[in-house]
């Protein structure tokens, strides 16, 4: 064969690009990663952090990083919060009364024994509650009415979880006994959505919960009706003891000079303890695993070492990440890229990424490959992997396969995240996008170069 | 005007025809029907047979049907059952531990305090259970996994619905424990199914649950992993005193020589207790006031007498129908026509009936104001109308507007039956069909002649 002239010293060799296109077809056709997921869903299901599901998924993920024949399987201690909901009875009193749909978010305390009533107070964002005063706010349920916009990126959650993360704090601030929020979801059914919370150290902890949008329609109408409209929550949500739970690993060594350079491909093994966890975060647990196993598959040993990465506790404090990058300081320089599939099952459309401008060309080679499966070229902006950020910050270049988010806030964080929400063709496509990136980041004479490390964000509740 | 030389001597008149068209027209720009539903749902929400709901139902209904001034407004006392669900824990425990979104089926016994725990048989159908001895099934707890097909017509719910009606009898006469079905529904979602079911008086009385789809699966899969699967089921379900409610009506007096004769509008009151009552049959019940509203402000007094009758308890016994029939027996023959909206909030598409030959005529003028709205001419076979029954036999002409059901079962009978489920617009078609009907049935010079009576069915669970 010829090569071109003008070829980049860079460009992929023809056995890489090869290895990549069978590696991407064997996964279109049955990627195995619906196997996967359907078994963590149905044998494991809820598994929140420091519950007995949690323990069973760690159980579950080395026996399955092991019977694939992944090397260097275990578990790297983590310690989880442990908060249990308890049971959560909301209903509106005044000026009619309604059981309604609700769940308490991540994190939230309980009410006294006897619960808590009291007249409600709506508004529709943030700001407009921080424009009022303390005399206009304290005594009530503050309901912040904001709905959540449905977008393919998922942009509509950001400002969703904001309300969710600190609408009680602003409250509490103001003397309110308690937060109801529309769910940060877009759920047109009657399911209420969690998440995670955290209070302020200096305000006061009160209870806050969502409601479905069905049921935040009925408090709506119930205060635009003009009448005083009043609430009782009754919640024994309460903090139980730190608990033990793990990142679990397992990894396909490298060889050769590179063997020390890692790979990692990231998901993270907690869920919400509402749903299965099939959607979030299991689809990504499933894509990954079956990602990596298909180039251990292949026979083809990668020259750096690929390492899948479970982690524990994404949803409530990313304890796991924190644990990682504690475990692995002495390597963080040493993880040459970082991909986590945490966004659901929808396809992917997108490739984006956070490399240094050297590694740039690398992304290229990648596109061209993955082009074939309906992806777009996307920038070198991404941010992408919760459970990346300590790493990312140090400067790891991220890959970031941006997958349709239209319906994924429909199920995220509910009750209704279960096994028949994932279409097994699309797990396929994300899997196979995943098999080609890993396998040419694992192989590729080129790397991504590195990035300056840079300050981690520090999220506070002080102002918009 | 010229009279075409052809005229049947049953045509309308062309003023008939001009002001059915104008309530068509009136009703397709805004029927005022779906602030009725919301009006239902918001503020008096679940009202099923006998509870604090179905009271404020019935006072809702007498302050509406006055208030828009219909005249001899009146509730007729209804005797009815009032059972109460309690909680229900449905739990599978081997092979591994999950906690099941269920429901208890309308009318079902509870369980001992302890619950009742036992070693689950999997079968899809009736049939397949008939063909089971005692020996097989006895001490078992019976899942009947019959996946209910979404069907335009509706047509699914036959089947799926007698197995919620037939399966405990069927299961108790081998020695069952109790029964869990896969919900007589559609829903995709999360949500269980609930509607009646009664004990078969020689047998003895299990508790009947349902399993939302997505639980069903989960129960599936375990006993398809070939593991023993066993459920624990704990349910407080029981059955209160009886209690009061009313079919609530209301008219517009006809003039003149036919005054006496009545045109039914018929729509149910009560719902079950899971969802708001929106779809099942909120929706009927605005589309018939909305109908006759339109009739009344138009100003021209029918011929014949409009009667709106909402009636008590048509989910768990018809009760208000049997009443009915019961109170107004003497006046029978007088029902011109009646017309039952109890199909939820799809689009009507087609226009069936069930009349004498000699009121052929009549349906197809009808539908000839109707075809503008997309609706097909339909069979003169039409059984429609449940709370219509006692009357249907006794000889009574109906007419039938129906509704696309494709996404009918999603919500019926769920939790998720919430306002947000009615498209304003369809809502409006259905009250334009509904006003057209019932102002023709008022007004035309013939009439639909009168049926022979019939034997009323009797169901049993004996066989298929």
């Amino acid at each position: 064969m010829i090569m071109p002239t003008n070829a980049n010293a860079r460009d992929l060799s023809d056995e890489l690009r090869a290895e990549s296109v069978v590696l991407r077809e064997k996964a279109l056709v049955d990627s195995g990663a619906f196997e996967i997921v359907a078994s963590l869903t149905m044998e494991v299901g809820p598994r929140s952090a420091g519950s007995a599901g949690d323990a069973a998924a760690v159980l579950w993920a080395k026996e399955m990083l092991s019977s694939i024949g992944f090397a260097n399987v275990r578990g790297e201690a983590v310690t989880v919060p442990h908060w249990d909901r308890g049971t959560l009875d909301v209903r509106l009193t005044t000026p009619f009364s309604r059981l309604l749909v609700a769940t308490s978010l991540g994190g939230s305390t309980g009410t006294p024994e006897g619960g808590i009533e009291a007249p409600v107070l709506r508004v529709e964002s943030l700001s407009e509650l921080r424009q009022m005063t303390s005399e206009e706010v304290s005594g009530h349920v503050v309901f912040i009415d904001h709905v959540m916009a449905r977008l393919k990126s998922g942009g509509g959650y950001s400002a969703a979880a904001r309300i969710r993360v600190c609408g009680h704090v602003v409250a509490a601030e103001r003397g309110a006994l308690a937060t109801v929020i529309r769910s940060a979801g877009t759920s047109t059914h009657r399911f209420a959505h969690t998440g995670s919370m955290l209070y302020d150290l200096t305000e006061a902890r009160i209870p806050a919960v969502a409601l479905s949008n069905a049921d935040a329609d009925i408090l709506a109408h119930a205060v635009q009706s003009g009448e005083p409209t009043s609430i009782r929550l009754r919640s024994s949500a309460r903090y139980l003891p730190d608990a033990q739970s793990s990142n679990v690993i397992g990894e396909i060594p490298g060889q050769g000079a590179n063997a020390d350079e890692i790979v990692l491909l990231g998901a993270h093994l907690d869920s919400w303890d509402l749903g299965m966890g099939a959607i979030d975060d299991g689809a990504g647990v499933a894509a990954v695993i079956a990602a990596a196993k298909l180039i251990l598959n292949s026979g083809n040993r990668p020259s750096r070492t690929i390492r899948v990465v479970l982690f524990a506790n994404e949803e409530f404090g990313l304890s796991g990440a924190k644990a990682y990058a504690l475990e692995h300081s002495g390597e963080l320089n040493q993880h040459v890229m970082g991909l986590e599939a945490d966004s659901g099952a929808g396809p992917v459309w997108l490739l984006a990424s956070r490399v240094a401008e050297s590694g740039l060309n690398l992304v290229d080679q990648i596109h061209a490959l993955l082009a074939p499966l309906n992806i777009e070229r996307g920038d070198n902006s991404s941010t992408n992997g919760a459970d990346l950020g300590p790493l990312r910050v140090a400067g790891m270049p991220i890959l970031e396969m941006r997958q349709d988010n239209t319906e994924y806030f429909d199920y995220h964080h509910t009750i209704d995240d279960t096994l028949d929400k994932i279409d097994p063709k699309n797990l396929d496509q994300l899997t196979a996008a995943i098999a080609v990136a890993a396998n040419v980041a694992a192989n590729a004479d080129g790397d991504f170069g590195r990035l300056a490390p840079v300050q981690a964000p520090t999220a506070t509740c002080v102002a918009d």
